[in-house]
This record gives structure tokens, C-alpha cells and sequence, in this order.
């Protein structure tokens, strides 16, 4: 059984609320290292048989469409599962 | 500037219900080839230099305490962005 994984992420110009709590959060716990934080989100899908080319065409669609709002977001991976 | 990226999950035996949701609605639009689905989150953290063994423990630590809940939540990856 395969497995498809699907990151997606707030485009760079869009306000990331999330981000900044999480951001403001590290930088309480004394996580000073980070200096910013953007959060988004990541699908595995399942596949029951490979991941061939044609399923990450359809992930890459289902992505696309389904999984993220592209006004707001990127689509920045889609690929077989190590 | 240098990025981690983390990856954390639902662990697999937790009920993911937004997963489930991703699942039906992947069916419904047709995508019929993919048979289950779980949803994460991942996030992107800058630093200002590089991306150090010593900022990916940094990173692993925060990804423990902040970024997930170890209760219901795994960090599958912890690993400077491409």
C-alpha cells in the first residue's frame, strides 16, 4: 500500500495568524533561535496499490482543488511517502 | 537565512476526524483512488543563520513541547527545508 504526502502551505503575502502565535509562543519558552514561524498543513493520502505518476497527477488535482484554497494557499509538495 | 521544516501527525491509532472528513470529500469528487486520508499540520520555522545539528535538536525540542500534543500527536519529521 502506497502513500501520497500533500503540504500546504499560507502564501508567503498572506497574514498567518497561527504562525505569529505560534512565532510569539517559541520566543516565550525561550526558543530565541526562531525568529519566524508559519504553520500550514500536511494530508497523507493512501493509495492501495504504487504510487505511480498518474496518482500524483491525481493527488497533485485533489491538492489543487480540495485540499487547499488556492487564493490563499500554495500547494508546495506532493510525492510518494518515504 | 535557514528553515526547519516540522511535520507532526495524528498518531495512528487516534481518530483523525478532519482525515475522515479529506476521505468522504475525496470520494465524493471521484477521486476513488485514494482509500483513506489523514490530516497534520506542518510547520516552517526561519532561523537567521544556518541550520545546525544544534538548531535541529532546538527544533526537535520545541516540536516535543510546543508544535504537538504527545498524547495524540507524533513528529514524524524534523529537517532543514530544501
Amino acid at each position: 500500500m502506497g502513500r501520497v504526502v500533500v503540504d500546504v502551505m499560507p502564501k508567503p503575502e498572506i497574514l498567518d495568524p497561527q504562525g505569529k502565535a505560534v512565532a510569539g509562543a517559541l520566543a516565550r519558552l525561550g526558543f530565541s533561535e526562531f525568529a519566524a514561524a508559519r504553520q500550514g498543513k500536511r494530508f497523507e493520502l493512501e493509495v492501495d496499490g504504487e504510487v505511480t505518476q498518474d496518482v500524483l497527477a491525481r493527488a497533485r488535482a485533489a491538492a489543487e482543488t480540495l485540499l487547499s484554497n488556492p487564493v490563499i494557499e500554495d500547494v508546495v509538495r506532493v510525492a510518494a511517502a518515504d
